[in-house]
């Protein structure tokens, strides 16, 4: 089909109308704008793999927690559609707050268990807001499919659950995280960086490397697993480590020995710029 | 169309295979079965607007409160698709808990406010596990519109409410109570009842009554109200009282004043039956 500009939508009477349109599978990428690469990976897969794409952008306030990021979070929509035309989405969904949560909003989606470690322990709360708003975009957008990053490594595995449990009739699909040349994830918050923190946080990725190749080599004790982590980070004079994890992967708990298939996670201050990555082992 | 016995399935491979193949509206008529002529009303009305309609039985265990009677509730199938087939039903869902909370299952649905008085108070948790099931409900079977009584009236505000929250595309059809002659709303808990106690039961509806003749003769002060209402219900020595409210029929918060529309409600134990009953005004 002819690549044409995507059109914008910001109602949801005018979604619904939109959507009605669209015949054949839709796939939703669900997005906070400030697109990268990653986002645009993830566009790319869904017009592969479905008749019709619709990317939502919308930075969602209840997955913010009273100290972060909510009113600085980078947007740019103009940049935002350049990014997508190229990969054929058809329809950019920009609900405002006031769309998503109007007054005497009340209603919330939560997942037990799986959101309690790692970010959940770090960002409370924040997990419900992800859960809530993503339940109200799979009802808004009615998608058959829903694509997310693996950079997002806990919030995949709590959609993914979410869906499950909750009976959505949707395929998450969760695609391979993007990386700059020097291993650094994509990140739209990678834009808080100054030259140095840029520099400097490549040391995540070198560091669950290092623990990836201390695996390969045989290494199956999880603590000694994250003490490598831990000592790439500790290396690195402007990264302040949050939390490393080594972690099974379906359930997130920590694990005392890495027999099956294992999430090796970890949160990092640059300066104030809070960063996540991850790999899966196994 | 011929009416035909209603074809019954139980997991949801199936249910969703065969709601694949109903065309133009479907409506559905969630149910915890034992049903009587009120869940019959739903039905016939589904029938009236809708393409297909489609009956869910379910006790659903997680709006049971573990000294309620969840193991005694009453269940017989075939009189019930007995019941629903003159009504034009062409398919019942009966998961099993199995189906429904799977192990490990461990997402809720939760509304705040509205869920915190009146039967929220009685019943902690009572809404948490209706408004989870019946996303459930919602996502696996997709109506157009779905079908509740008036008789649970804050059961009724809390799904209008959820399904406003969280963007599901479903009409919620709201119907009146039915009645026995002598006033008793249907309840599939009424076959608790022993004789004496089924006689008594009239008192709720008289309480109701009485004072909805007050406030339309010109009865404004809602702690009269609850007066009239309260000394009915005492003057029946089988019946024990748990509350009795005036409150806005929006906000179900209690009323010092009736101004707008209004919900008079009880709860009322007959023996070990606990029996609620509501009329509107305004």
């Amino acid at each position: 089909m002819d690549k044409q500009p995507p059109r914008i939508v910001s109602s949801l009477a005018e979604l619904r109308s939109a959507r009605l349109l669209f015949d054949g599978k839709v796939g939703l990428v669900p997005t906070m704008g400030y697109l990268h690469e990653g986002h645009v990976s993830l566009a790319r897969r869904a017009r592969e793999e479905c008749d019709h794409v619709i990317v939502s952008i919308f930075v969602n306030p209840t997955q913010f927690g009273p100290s972060e990021d909510l009113s600085t979070y980078p947007r740019d929509l103009d940049r935002d559609l350049l990014l997508l035309e190229p990969a054929g989405v058809e329809l950019v969904w920009t609900p405002t707050p006031e769309v998503m949560y109007p007054p005497g909003f009340a209603t919330w989606v939560e997942v037990e268990g799986l959101t309690k470690p790692l970010e959940g322990a770090s960002r409370p709360g924040h997990f419900r807001g992800v859960t809530t708003v993503v339940s109200k975009l799979f009802n808004a957008v009615q998608p058959h499919k829903a694509y997310f990053g693996q950079k997002d490594a806990q919030q995949a595995a709590v959609i993914r659950k979410m869906t499950r449990d909750l009976d959505f009739p949707i395929e998450i699909v969760v695609c391979p995280t993007v990386r700059e040349t020097d291993g650094l994830a994509m990140s739209s918050r990678n834009s808080y960086l100054s030259p140095d923190e840029r520099t400097a946080a490549a040391v995540l990725f070198r560091s669950l490397s290092a623990a990836r190749s201390a695996y390969e080599r045989g290494e199956r004790n999880a603590q000694s697993l994250r003490r490598i982590m831990a000592e790439v980070i500790l290396s690195e004079p402007l990264a302040k480590m949050q939390y490393v994890s080594v972690a099974d992967y379906d359930t997130l708990e920590e694990l005392e020995t890495v027999a099956g298939k294992a999430l090796l996670s970890m949160a990092v201050f640059m300066g104030r710029t809070r960063l996540i990555d991850n790999v899966v082992l196994g």
